[in-house]
């Protein structure tokens, strides 16, 4: 491979910052957009992808769960080989940021045409991703079509799921983007997806690309504490059964444990209470029942389980203590993702060969990516996040380093389709 | 006084009944209404009780903020003598019992009734009286019109006051409610209010009557606490300024405080946080800011003090701990108040003749006597709570401890208004 693959950064920055303007927000600060998945911006934003593929010369199937693929086969490969994808997703969380997916989408779109352009010599086809409703905003708790692309979530359960009002198959047929037929992220030879990090360890270290290890694991608990609403005048502190202050203790108690384990493990154990609700929530009454939910995250789902069970504990107490009731259910596990080395040692090798410098570390957020890296060899790549912000139309990126790494990931990706490649497609179970 | 005094405790309850149809509300358990300050059932409330005022014979009057009085004048005393006056209020909280405020004034009213066709001689007018706005869910946070009856809130300011739709005035206008001068407690020789109890202590002793030595004072504070909201996955423990976590230091705060001073103090000190609402309140987001709200009583001023002065110093130590900025608001201070000695010995004397056992006791709750105790002698019974409920439509009262405390209230105000009452009226700053 001695041709010379160029990325267009000014093309890669046009498609993101015309994206952006699909569903975008007033901000005080920054720049945001929302575009839930099927919803009037996220279908524009869509429309915008099919066309920008078309142009670039790629073969676009749309799934039957909406998500999109853009191919290019090229001449010198056989045309049955297992492709080499990339890609993240094109919907936002509420008032998000203009990056988080789309910047995966078309740095994998702009590393294609650049291999293309470059003569570069490929052995496999190349496909161009990008899944349906990753965030969990609406229809599904998050990651919808590549689970279905993971073969983990069948097409009839997803095509069913309800925003409360419509369901995604009403929702897709409206819009246009209900198609046939399964992506099918196991028959890829591997896969790789490009995200803003949405925190600061690569700009805290002046490292311009992450190359992820592990995805954490994340279980989230659905907790509720039932005590005695009374007069907060009139009712005497012994005679209390006050949730809240019930409440406030499992909030410390969760904090010490992530923090504890966070000290002596991995380092990577984090665990929140993000939302509680008392009831009735009123100055003068004793808080009679609170509502909570807990995320519980780490690299290694022992660290996960011993939050859980610290949990547990720490309810148990409380109904001893506080003469309350509690109840935890726990609704959502995923487990952490160990991603593959094989792919990550082809990111380095790239990155090294266009001396960039990488830094590894692990990814506290979910991505497309843990699906995907269940059926086939997968690696996820971050660019630094200015100020750590992600969720917010504060999110940033420098262009400059957007640039650099869809510069990498088109190497990598070169590199993972030609035959120079010699690793094996590990077998999954 | 060797007349009997006789009341009828068939048409107390009626008029009780009767007053809580007007705005009744569906509950699975129990008898609720809804009648806030001036709405249709308020209005309705009103109508009926200046009808029974007027079948009692009594002389009614409106005064400019809505407060209702009916006096009665008998022949045989100086009508120019300063009244003895009894009542409580109509208004109710949304979803609340039907004995609350309402017993007050129709106990007060079938005790003027009594008194009157008993034939005992009295020697000072008596006078009925519903305050306007007592529970603070409409124009003011409570006993509004007590305030302006006891000076301490002048007419126009109160008429000024908005439920951010409509003003008071105009509210009583269109009620027909709005009238003229300014009912003047302080010209009142006595007052008695005759409350349900809203608490556990008389069922508890099973006594019947309660006597209130001490209303307690409440202080009312506003925190709110300003963290950084961040992505729970991504945000490493030891990065975050949790605003959760900080608030639930200061509720076991204020609960481990208000229980330490409970234990060693008068026992009559409360501290609770009803209300929190945490900022965004989502599962994967780190809470960025929480709002509170506070509510410290205590019969002594000096344990109100301390509990504020505690949670002062829990905000100063989260703020170095926890790297968040907090403040601290006090919208709402109203000192204890202690009640007649006079006007209690006069309650425990017709008690006693009439073989009812008595408890003294504090209240925890507000009531308008805390405002006519500033400028007259005042009295406060209570009628044991049913299952202590209150504010909800389960608060209940048996019917005959209602008849036998309105029997002592009847007793009271004859005695009261009679000449063999000697006390001097003492001299109000």
């Amino acid at each position: 491979m001695d041709t010379q693959i160029d990325i267009d950064a000014a093309s890669l920055r046009a498609d993101v910052e015309r994206t952006g303007e699909f569903g975008s927000v007033d901000a005080d600060t920054g720049v945001g957009r929302t575009a839930l998945p099927a919803d009037d911006a996220n279908v524009r934003a869509r429309e915008y992808l099919v066309d920008r593929m078309k142009a670039v010369g790629l073969d676009v199937r749309i799934d039957a769960v909406g998500n999109i693929a853009g191919r290019w086969t090229p001449s010198t490969c056989d045309p049955d080989a297992p492709p080499v994808a990339a890609g993240s997703h094109l919907d936002s969380v509420p008032q998000g940021g203009i990056f988080d997916g789309v910047l995966g989408v078309y740095a994998a779109l702009e590393a294609v045409r650049a291999i293309r352009d470059s003569g570069v010599v490929v052995n496999r086809p190349l496909e161009v991703v990008s899944f349906t409703g990753e965030e969990g905003t609406r229809f599904a708790d998050g990651v919808l079509g590549s689970s279905v692309a993971a073969g983990e979530l069948s097409v009839e359960d997803a095509l069913a799921l309800s925003d409360g009002r419509v369901s995604l198959r009403t929702a897709l047929e409206e819009a246009g983007f209900r198609g046939t037929g399964r992506l099918d992220a196991s028959e890829w030879h591997a896969w790789v997806e490009l995200h803003i990090e949405q925190g600061g360890h690569l700009e805290t270290a002046g490292v311009p690309l992450g190359v992820v290890t592990d995805i954490t694991g994340t279980t989230r608990g659905h907790v509720s504490i039932d005590g005695r609403a009374d007069h907060s005048g009139t009712t005497a502190m012994d005679a209390r059964r006050d949730a809240l202050v019930a409440a406030s203790e499992l909030v410390l108690d969760v904090e010490a444990t992530a923090s504890e384990i966070a000290t002596t493990g991995t380092g990577t154990a984090v665990g929140t209470v993000g939302r509680l609700i008392p009831t009735p929530n009123a100055v003068n009454v004793v808080p009679g029942s609170v509502s909570m939910r807990l995320d519980l995250r780490s690299v290694e789902q022992l660290e996960i389980d011993r939050q859980a069970r610290a949990v547990k504990d720490s309810l148990d107490s409380l109904e001893r203590q506080h003469g309350v009731e509690t109840s935890l259910d726990i609704p959502y596990e995923i487990p952490p993702t160990r991603l593959s080395e094989r792919v990550r040692d082809t990111v380095e090798t790239a990155a090294s060969r266009r001396g960039v410098e990488t830094l590894t570390l692990h990814s506290g957020a979910g991505h497309d990516t843990m699906q995907v890296a269940n059926v086939t060899d997968a690696a996820l790549l971050f660019v630094p996040s200015t100020g750590g912000h992600s969720h917010s139309p504060k999110e940033w990126a420098d262009w400059s380093d957007c640039a650099v790494a869809t510069q990498v990931l088109a190497e990598s990706l070169a590199l993972l389709a030609s035959n120079t490649e010699h690793n094996q497609h590990r077998t999954y179970e």
